[in-house]
């Protein structure tokens, strides 16, 4: 696809068809062309930012000629004003729209790869010494990142405020009502233990936020007790799971929003009204927001869709749950891993004691 | 609604039937009832934190009793386990479901309220000293960003970095990869008056961002030329406008993802997937992301389409365009004004010249 093989004017000058080598072909529209053309007067060469408004271009803008070069590039002529204006071939191929665009509810982008309990046995991690002096060893570590929405990191320093030298690799701290960094410090209390055995669900952090946090890191300072393991989740797996075992149910918890509320602090009340599972308008995941701890009274959803709306919710819950969907880490101090809290879920097991952990 | 008039229960115990004193009626179902129960076993005394999960709450949960006392509040005792929980007449009232929801594409929560140019003849502002020095002051001036999306505050300090003082009153900066704030500086300089005036529409602030900053202050240090003026715009009005005057149009902007992006530095691409006009699943107005210069070819609207969604593009430029919908601000040094970004745009008006703001 990086030279065009033919090119015709149709629809009297409103579109052009291009025909690839293999066959294939693709129409564009006259003024896509135009609003998208890459000369200096339209697209700033420094930053590629567009100089135009769609009010600079005509209704009626066509296609007046359309030319190719030896090398299989575009050149079209408008109408009106006679602009005149180059097209790569490979811009064209990598931005046509001319395409089936089959997606089933519930799809991700390409760079999106979603995972269950096997992804323990290739954990993506990266070593902090390496990640942070070899530029490629970072891309690597942000790749899993990207591709998977969670990464371990191994072998940091262990002190305080570690985590946003791991944060510094990359990004930018965003600071909340919680500060900089928020610290877990669990003791061994038996009398704590219901407690700290009902606050084990795996969740998504924060979903009464908007916008919810992003990449989180939860950074391991010191760990003395048995157990007190980290699991994480990929709810875009869950979700298609879902999907595929009963589409109605993920239908449920995309179509209708959830009510998220925090009111822990004095002066702080912070409240959203989200699905659970976050659709583009056209299908495409965008985000998970499961916690049971800050899930607010449900009233969304109309009564006689209720009923049917819990099932979908505790179904969601159950496969959440799911001991085959769940990578289980470790960590010891100076260890970290990085979620993408829009999309993976974390979780501690239980018996946890004398962890410290930074979030 | 403060108290309850009658209970039955109904559907075999899977729900019970509120009778208000002005005979209105709610239905809530036994399993929405225990999931919200109030108690402190369910519920964490101190932050209000739910420490069950669905799992926790048996599927054929029904109502074995309902009983309302003098205050008319409501005692349900529950089968199975037989739990028994008290729910104040106010948190039902509050947070019944059980009603019609009529609401068309595009509606706002109640928060919120739209606007036009005549909101310059009663600009939401607020005085920098009073605001900081005194607390119903600045939940006025926050309320009016919470409605509006949009407040002016006079008088604030004339150095570099203000603006901080200004997020310090309610909030924290969110650094990007621009640092914690982005300079503007304009000059007179005719040679670069064609570049101003093409860089001029109104707009919402980097839209290729996942999330988009939400909240911004623009804050003057200087303005010594005539004219730069300030805009802003209600996007949230734009939005209802174009769906009344053209409902298909609203359904193009809502329906189909745009796409984003910013090149414009070494070693930045940002890049994003979203609609201009982005609702819940159940149709409220959520965000708007207009930005011509960081605008890329849209690709995932179907061939067919194309040309509808262009018509519908170039009508919302129109309307941001149009002078019944801004508001106009001359900020004097000092002077700053809040929006947000995920609902209000802004713009400059043209020949603004030796003006410095923070962003």
């Amino acid at each position: 696809m990086n030279r065009i093989d033919h090119v015709d004017i149709v629809e009297g000058g409103s579109a052009i068809r291009l025909t690839w080598p293999g066959g294939e072909v693709h129409r564009f529209h006259a003024l896509w062309l135009r609003d998208n053309a890459l000369d200096a007067d339209t697209r700033a060469p420094g930053n590629g930012q567009r100089l135009i408004t769609l009010s600079d271009i005509p209704v009626d803008t066509r296609v007046n000629a359309a030319l190719l070069n030896d090398a299989g590039d575009l050149t079209i002529e408008f109408a009106p004003g006679n602009k005149t204006v180059h097209y790569p071939a490979s811009f064209l191929a990598s931005n046509a729209y001319d395409r089936p665009l089959r997606r089933e509810s519930g799809w991700t982008g390409e760079a999106v790869e979603t995972w269950d309990r096997r992804l323990g046995e290739r954990l993506p991690t990266g070593e902090f010494d390496r990640v942070r002096s070899d530029r490629h060893a970072l891309a690597r570590w942000l790749d899993h990142v990207r591709r998977l929405g969670f990464a371990h990191l191994g072998g940091g320093p262990v002190k305080s405020g570690a985590l946003c030298e791991v944060v510094d690799l990359f990004g930018f701290v965003r600071e909340t009502n919680y500060g900089r960094w928020f610290e877990v410090r669990s003791e061994v209390n038996p009398s704590n233990l219901a407690y700290t055995g009902l606050g084990l669900q795996a969740h998504t952090d924060n979903p009464y936020r908007d916008p919810v946090p992003t990449l989180q890191i939860l950074y391991c300072l010191e760990n003395s007790a048995a157990g007190g393991d980290s699991l994480v989740v990929d709810g875009f797996a869950v979700a298609q799971r879902l999907r595929d075992d009963s589409p109605q149910d993920f239908d449920m918890l995309s179509r209708y929003c959830a009510r998220f509320e925090y009111a822990g602090s004095p002066g702080v009340r912070l409240r959203s009204r989200r699905p659970v599972i976050e659709l583009a308008p056209d299908g495409e995941l965008i985000a998970i927001r499961f916690n049971n701890r800050s899930a607010a009274p449900i009233t969304d959803v109309p009564y006689d869709v209720m009923p049917g709306y819990y099932r979908a919710w505790r179904r969601f819950g159950e496969l959440v749950d799911a001991p085959e969907m769940a990578v289980r880490l470790t960590l010891e101090p100076g260890d970290c891993f990085i979620v993408d809290n829009t999309r993976v879920l974390h979780a501690r097991t239980a018996y946890t004691a004398t962890g410290t952990r930074w979030l």
